[in-house]
């Protein structure tokens, strides 16, 4: 099997349900993607996959695909390259086994730009807004980003106008890595607007990233099903200014679901473009960061994302504030509750049954009969 | 014994030692304050006491004290007194009980003003905060306490430039009862911008309290003793603006320590005077509350306070938020530990220590063998 059989097949894929599609994607998990394509093709599918591909199995617009990306300079990052970003959208497995609706992966993504996708999000933060926003916002969506990506986080947004494009702004005058992930294809033209900025990010280092088949127009919904891939891609996301049905919301609360640091940014009580970022706090669903130390501190496992000298000495190290508090709550030889580890860290139970899987990915913890415990080598 | 006795006994006692005064208070509540004012006269009392007293213990301005007390129009509020907030001081009680140092009710208190303490501090407010505030504190101080005090939330300040004379005027501005409490005697003349502020709290059916006797100047450890009374008098303290080390944050982690509600405003990310609240609200010490709805809901307690047709229903509608998630925690037969409760409940294992108490005694909780468990009248 080539290498560009199966990006043959991952592009017929892509192309032929509208995503997210959960049933293609186990189909795919279950056949491997060149048997599930054909088996697609030939209508030789399970019911649920039959009726998510019937009205578009038929064509075949794979070759034509990869002309208009060719043209864009974009290329197919498929899950079996060594740049695909299987670390942080672990996340999407690990939230859909816990029944997470939204949490469905990629089963490939269109990338122009330069940077390797799985580097760039290794370490990532998402700086996303409302479309409406304040110049305020505008401001500190900016100044955030510059200070972040001038520390070598990356800056993945939504390109879209207002907190994204300042936000893409702010990382591209650190001479920063900024990645733009889009609700349409990479060469819809979209927004209008910041066209001048998608090539700026493609030829500074960055990446333009999407879902959608060259051609796909933007679309309501596709915005929401993109802004899980936002949510995914990043360590967090801070939200620097939402109305009250904001969008970035949206994302905030995808993040959230999949165990991903949630922050926000305050603003004027007065300010209807602070409203969202305010909720969130409130509940408890984002934490309040004022300065980019904050928005480090809270995302917690870069240490020295850039000097491998002064790479943290320990592994624990690494862990955030909240998921060492859970840490520290685990025994080495009994397992514990996840209630109890709630109980003993502080850390309300919905975000400790978040943070535990998030340590055993990271090889902390381990799951055992009544419960969890610490993964010796660990300590 | 007379009352006037009693009342003359107390204004000894507060006048013999620096509030607070715990080892003073501890002989009050062991011999009463008659005899123990007496005691305290003739140096007949344990070392730590007579340490306390033996410098004015010879002293006698009691007769002064109320003579100029009735020329400033004041009376002394003591225990004894119908009038005196018995209920919200509890929570010194309880949390010296806990061991938070600070916690020492006060002996009595000197008050000028019709307001009945006792009324004004059931169902209080405190809104504090930087006295070099900047418009958008004193603006939203303004507007929070006009609104709180509409709906017949007393609010209470502390009568400082800045943040505090802002609340007081704007509860002024709804006809609502204020209460400032000082950290010097009620005839101070301080701060000397305010005394016409002071003058129109007190004729306005507010209260001008302090601990001090009369003629006390300003000090300023005495403001940070009078933080206490702020904080136990109220159910909850807004911090409208603080400075990385304003006074207003030690009224806040003093009325978190004595289980109270802590609340803050959040404001934009580049004021210094929002660096306080942002630190209090990030650092989960204090809820973010951005309207005055949120201060009300946050704070729970009050229901309908000025209709008692639409009075609750249930005991439960009486509780905040995160109380009726502890009380829901709790079981009817079986004790259930702290741990347990916060686990249960999602709610930190520190705040579930202060919530019980409070719930014990709004007559919501029993403190069992194991744990704690609901009262049964009470579901």
């Amino acid at each position: 099997m080539s290498v560009d059989e199966l990006r043959q097949a991952r592009a017929y894929l892509l192309r032929v349900a509208e995503p997210p599609a959960p049933s293609l994607v186990t189909f795919v998990a279950q056949h491997g993607p060149v048997e599930a394509a054909g088996r697609v093709r030939r209508g030789d599918c399970p019911p649920e996959v039959l009726k998510a591909t019937e009205a578009r199995r038929e064509y075949d617009l794979v070759t034509q695909d990869f002309a208009r990306a060719a043209a864009a300079d974009a290329r197919l990052v498929v899950p079996e390259d060594d740049e695909w970003p299987a670390w942080p959208l672990l996340a999407l497995d690990l939230a859909a086994r816990r029944g997470v609706a939204e949490a469905v992966p990629p089963l490939a993504l269109w990338v122009a730009g330069e940077a390797a996708l799985g580097d760039a999000a290794d370490r990532a933060v998402a700086v996303v807004g409302a479309r409406a926003a304040t110049e305020y916002g505008e401001h500190h969506a900016a100044e955030f980003a510059y200070g972040l990506a001038g520390r070598g986080v990356p800056v993945f947004s939504g390109a879209a106008y207002g907190i994204d494009g300042a936000a893409h702004r702010g990382a591209l005058a650190a001479e920063g890595v900024t990645v733009a992930v889009l609700g349409c294809a990479v060469d819809a033209g979209y927004p209008a607007g910041h066209v001048g900025l998608l090539n700026r990010i493609v030829r500074s280092g960055g990446a333009v990233v999407s879902e959608y088949p060259p051609g796909t127009p933007p679309a309501r919904h596709r915005f929401l099903v993109r802004n899980r891939l936002i949510a995914a891609l990043t360590e967090g996301t801070l939200v620097v200014e939402a109305g009250r049905r904001s969008g970035a919301r949206n994302t905030a609360s995808t993040a959230g679901a999949l165990g991903k640091v949630v922050m926000a940014l305050p603003g004027p009580v007065s300010s209807g473009m602070s409203v969202g970022c305010h909720a969130l706090i409130r509940d408890a669903r984002a934490t309040l960061v004022s300065t980019v130390d904050e928005v480090l501190e809270t995302v917690g496992r870069f240490g020295a994302a850039e000097d491998t000298a002064t790479r943290p000495k320990r592994p624990t190290d690494r862990l955030g504030q909240e998921a060492l508090r859970a840490y520290e709550a685990l025994a080495v030889r009994t397992d514990r509750s996840d209630a109890e580890i709630a109980a003993e860290s502080g850390i309300p139970l919905r975000r400790v049954r978040a943070l535990l899987p998030a340590l055993e990915i990271d090889g902390f913890a381990v799951r055992g009969e009544a419960g969890w415990r610490r993964r010796r080598e660990s300590a």
